[in-house]
């Protein structure tokens, strides 16, 4: 765990993780691109999510919805109405500033003169087809969670599926912050997990339960520091109208404690808000099987919310290890490394080691995503793979070409073995999946 | 393979793979969401191009840019000079139609009388920050390849490669085509898979064919019928006016023969244009290690590009099949098949077999997305698995109870045969895998 923002920023550039967006040319308002490493890492985390959540389920199937949906969707869920800041406006230069919290002096211009405060929207608008006016006007998606409301009924008739069960969706969002930071913190665009889970009214209480450990469980599973994680309870006064219940889940990031994830229960507004709006039937009918009566519902909701830009910044906060002045660790469980193994020929300039290490490489690459790294000295290589946090480490050397063993070095504990090529398969396999 | 539109859309929207976007209010203009099977068939292709292309190769790296980028990259591209379609506009009603398809005769209202015909930019824009004015104004990309040069000198810092190598990448692309339509096949917001191969200029021709070969290893990997597809030399006077060669690789969809993919050489176009917009030295320096000169220049650039809707259109068409009258089959490559195998108990109402059936399905599940059906018969649910694709069926039968063995069946062949429980996951693995 680290509590400086500065040292993840810097490694996430120097190694690839996340650069600037559009650096060249003076960057973009605060948006980021994920590089080599960056990419793998966030790939690992969302397919992560999708084996647990998705494929490690029966009650649980995904969606990948558009991301600009019908603009009726956004008046039915309030977003058109009532998803937007307060904004100030100069009267002088005509900057604007959020209404909570300015400080009365225009930051462009120094002018003291504002407008009353106007509430701005968040959306994200856009014109489809030829002719730009308020009926062309479309909006990028500010959350995922619609989609599956909207697809609610297309999504039971197909899978079949009976209550209780869920819609995932993993997918870009967007947002006009009009103060986005911290890195990958808050961005206007950015990428959500989420899943809308269908229950019987009567049964919220327990499933808001079993969503709160599943959320915990992840935390663990991906490698976020449960020591910073603290639950908060959001009062009632605070939550959305039709919330009953909402927790977030905040995590003490290097610039403070801040919202991470969130657990909603969001009673049965969604579908019946859309079925009020699009005059189609969204209610769920009970099998009517001789022990159920066949009623005719609204399900009750369950929604839990991970964002993946900040999955990755607490992963790695939580992985980050400087601890020993030697060398600088990224203790990343091996499922989500970007590179699961490296491998080494001890020296570059003997031909029968850098064959025999290519063997061992090009074997394990059939099945991992493998580093080759033969530059400078074994030492160097340890720390190279140590800062973006491969697992293990392989180094092939003279004994090698006798009797086809390795050394195989512990990421975590810089302990090193020996081990036979023809057993690094099996022992990788069971060190990384089990 | 099939030459029916309507019987792929059906299959779709009946089974989950793709449904019309925001539908309970009436759709939005040509959009598409993919439902659960279309959600992890678009995640299968996706996966298996990244592994293939980008952890299977020891030249190429993956990235993940932000949608956004800054306005200049599109300046310095070209896409805000000349990225547009003629447009004329009806006099009476303002409605706009592409100079080169309309008919004289205004579709809305009848009218006549057209204006001049002016260019109409196909890039989505949108405001970023609280003020809607030109210089907040912004563009969602057009296409994926501008970030792998933008970001190019930061991978190159940061991944160490050296000439030849290429940047992949896997995201969301937009356009406001005047005319979407073919199901998935045009949309005005798609998913792109391509990459930027950088090498020296003189050996563009060598690279131009190993890439031609890798897409046609590519389409037989993923199940295109290569018998359907073609390969267009595209002429000088019809190539962009920096490629010196392009070939588009055509598929006969059941719409007509269409463009699947592309391959271009680029020449150095692209990253002296940025170098030269963006003042930042964007030219390679061969490593001078006494063999070589330490020279500086623009790599040249090989680009192949892969639509992942049209791939997944494409997989489907090629994979349709119903031939034999008693059954449609979707004969996708095990790989990408939603679910790589069902399990059936014999029958519902049977305690023991049910329970036994649920032991194997729990026991698979481990390793595989499996399916579980348990309504109608077996010929039924073999009916509905072969129609979306699931390579194997098992069924747990009394024959189980007292030896542990069940029956697989193949989906192509319909064969079944007998097999031990404890083999079953060697036995699809190899066949699945390798």
């Amino acid at each position: 765990m680290t509590d400086s923002i500065d040292k993840i920023v810097s490694l996430c550039k120097r190694r690839g993780f996340v650069y600037p967006g559009s650096e060249i040319y003076g960057g973009l308002a605060n948006s980021w691109d994920y590089g080599p490493l960056g990419a793998e890492l966030k790939n690992n985390i969302k397919q992560l999510w999708w084996k647990k959540f998705v494929h490690g389920r029966d009650d649980v199937v995904g969606i990948d919805a558009a991301l600009i949906m019908n603009p009726k969707v956004w008046e039915a869920s309030g977003h058109v109405a009532t998803f937007s800041d307060p904004l100030v406006e100069c009267i002088k230069c005509h900057s604007r500033f959020r209404a909570d919290q300015f400080n009365g002096t225009c930051e462009q211009c120094g002018g003291k003169k504002f407008s009353e405060a106007k509430q701005f929207n968040l959306m994200l608008k856009t014109f489809l087809g030829p002719v730009e006016n308020s009926d062309s006007v479309v909006y990028f998606r500010p959350e995922t969670a619609q989609a599956m409301f909207v697809d609610f009924k297309n999504v039971l008739d197909t899978s079949r599926k009976t209550i209780p069960f869920g819609i995932a969706q993993i997918g870009k969002a967007f947002r006009n912050e009009i103060t986005p930071g911290n890195f990958i913190f808050r961005t206007r665009e950015f990428e959500q997990m989420e899943i809308e889970y269908f229950i019987k009214k009567d049964t919220w209480q327990e499933n808001f339960e079993h969503w709160r450990k599943e959320m915990l469980g992840w935390m663990e599973d991906v490698g976020i520091d449960l020591k910073h994680v603290h639950e908060i309870e959001i009062p009632a006064e605070d939550r959305a109208h039709y919330s009953k219940r909402t927790i977030d889940f905040e995590f003490d990031f290097p610039f403070g404690r801040k919202e991470l994830y969130g657990l909603a229960y969001r009673t049965d507004f969604d579908l019946k808000n859309h079925e009020n709006a699009s005059g189609q039937n969204l209610k769920y009918r009970e099998q009517g099987d001789g022990t159920s009566s066949g009623e005719e519902y609204w399900p009750h909701v369950i929604e839990p919310t991970w964002g993946v830009d900040r999955s990755l910044l607490a992963v790695l906060c939580s992985a980050y290890d400087d601890t020993d002045a030697s060398r600088t660790v990224l203790k990343l469980n091996p499922k989500i490394a970007p590179y699961k193994v490296a491998v080494f020929p001890l020296m570059k300039n003997k031909p029968e080691l850098v064959e025999a290490a290519r063997k061992v490489y090009t074997g394990l690459k059939k099945e991992f995503v493998v580093a080759w790294d033969d530059r400078g000295n074994v030492g160097k290589r340890y720390y190279s793979q140590d800062e973006i946090g491969t697992p293990y480490c392989i180094t092939v050397d003279f004994q090698t070409l006798e009797d086809e063993t390795v050394t195989i070095r512990d990421r975590d504990t810089t302990t090193q073995e020996r081990i036979k090529i023809s057993e690094l398969t099996n022992y990788l396999s069971n060190k990384i999946y089990r």
